[in-house]
């Protein structure tokens, strides 16, 4: 089984997106928002069937881990109210794709997060996806301001009841910011990665996972920077007194395999242990098109990951055991299906 | 001939650093500046001899383009005045280096940037730097407020004037930040790379080459995330209707080898053209700790490049010829003295 922990629902129905622009626009003019428009189950299909689940089947994967699209979670547009019922919105989406394609897809949800709003309150619709909807994970912004960078470290107690709640409910996060509205940073080629790098070393500064023992985090897009400064890394671990980074950060920290090359993967494989890898493509996602250096998307990551000198089990891990560790409730699903 | 093309001068004498401190002190206190202390040729040349000389002829390279400590430039501390007065204190304490050991160092400076403050207003400490004290280039930071990000992108016009005169000069910019004052960021973990790899997309994003094609910029710590991205940003460019990398921004910007493990400087090597590569350490900066894994300092990036298989041609640009075809300068005043 090939698990794709990293896939947006990029392709959402107009109408959603339409209500958004006027769920705004109410916002702005101080109004009520609209009802949330009627969108059939065919029109869900639709936009699935010709786009994730195409690829999900050309490419030779079996399942996506599917949350909102991450550039229009925007946070910070609006206030906690827009916030929340986008969110709501956009996860009850989720939802019905995962209805209907059980077995090709699974919810992560967007969290109602505001600048300057304590977490405490996204905490009921985390609960709400995850036991009422099924969901087994979470997208985390760690930069609700959309690339001000004005709230505090993901280390920062304040961050911590939300650390409480997914471990209670014993599902991981994503750590992805949102589009950029600060026009130095382009939101896929600047802003995720920097905040992939940034997340990383906040965790290796501080000392959450003591704290938080079973708390898991995946660091999309190979990790930003991480990997290719691994030495870095290492090295700054040891200037600032933290234990190895094995034991410091990486029996809690993940990377995805969002790296859009075969020598970015490679490097990838070479320096973060196995354990530590969980397939993905991100696709449909920041980088659409057809690599003329291969004849291939960019973004049909399994080449790369097919193309390594991987052991059977290594393969699967990356494949599919370490997404099934990190997403517990993934596991837990997948065998009540009879999935082993 | 080796030319490490990235050196601090992280070591300064404690007078310097306490004229600092009483600077920032005297401008809060709303009085004038002290006489700055005299230090004399030996304390100068014992903080060199000891600490960046020993270690070029240790690792065995010649010479290093030096430049006033990054992480203490910090434009956003006090106002203009603070800046300029600092800037040239830290670019003449430069020059005194380059005196002493011409053989071993090539100046290059800061510029009196300041939040806010038009960009002209740094140009004659840049041509004082030039012309009367010889430096090949100059250190420009894309984000004087200290990990704000509120300055315009480096593609911007307001830009253009230092550019201008970059080219009347005929020196190179490295792109480097100065010391995060925002919790968030690292400085060396997390601001400098990220400032790399923003650096890199504005670059990506604009058409500034095709404006100044004399142009040339480094960026600094192997690019940040880029290399390692390296098939995101093809697709990026692809997407945003741009040249290929190769002609839209490769004619005009290098980076450099600190990447501070064997397998980051192989991927460098793996997607980069040589002829975009310039060897440098940035040694004494910010991994100055042994690799446990290899038994030698993470910063001896000379390793990593001896390591490679490289033909001597191309072993002879990245460790030299780049940097001279880069500093024209740097290359007059070699042949001026005979090293052809």
């Amino acid at each position: 089984m090939i698990i794709d922990c990293h896939g947006h629902y990029t392709t959402a129905p107009e109408a959603h997106s339409l209500w958004r622009r006027s769920q705004v626009a109410a916002f702005e003019a101080n109004e009520p928002f609209s009802t949330y428009p009627v969108i059939s189950d065919d029109e869900i299909s639709d936009t699935i069937e010709k786009n994730q689940l195409q690829l999900l089947r050309d490419r030779g994967a079996d399942m996506t881990i599917f949350s909102p699209r991450a550039s229009a979670m925007e946070p910070n547009v609006g206030e906690e109210s827009v916030s929340r019922a986008w969110s709501r919105a956009c996860n009850d989406l989720i939802a019905r794709v995962v209805t209907l394609f059980p077995d090709s897809f699974v919810g992560v949800c967007q969290l109602p997060q505001s600048p300057g709003v304590a977490i405490e309150r996204s905490l009921d619709e985390l609960e709400r996806c995850v036991v009422e909807l099924g969901f087994v994970g979470l997208n985390l912004n760690p930069d609700p301001s959309g690339g001000w960078w004005n709230a505090p470290p993901i280390t920062d107690p304040s961050w911590y009841p939300l650390y409480e709640k997914m471990v209670e409910l014993d599902v991981p996060a994503m750590i992805h910011v949102s589009a950029s509205c600060n026009v130095n940073f382009h939101t896929t080629g600047a802003y995720y990665l920097n905040a992939d790098t940034t997340a990383f070393m906040q965790l290796l500064q501080g000392d959450l996972f003591s704290v938080f023992p079973d708390l898991r985090f995946i660091i999309p897009h190979g990790g930003g920077a991480v990997p290719y400064h691994w030495g870095r890394y290492r090295g700054l671990a040891d200037m600032l007194g933290k234990p190895p980074l094995s034991e410091h950060v990486m029996k809690n920290v993940f990377f995805d395999t969002c790296v859009y090359h075969q020598p970015g993967v490679e490097l990838l494989f070479d320096v973060i242990d196995v354990d530590n890898i969980l397939f993905g493509s991100e696709m449909l996602g920041a980088v659409r098109g057809v690599d003329p250096e291969t004849g291939h998307h960019f973004d049909d990551t399994k080449r790369y990951v097919d193309a390594l000198d991987l052991s059977d089990a290594e393969r699967d891990q990356v494949y599919c055991g370490n997404a099934r560790r990190v997403f517990p409730r993934l596991d837990l699903a997948l065998l009540s299906r009879g999935t082993s």
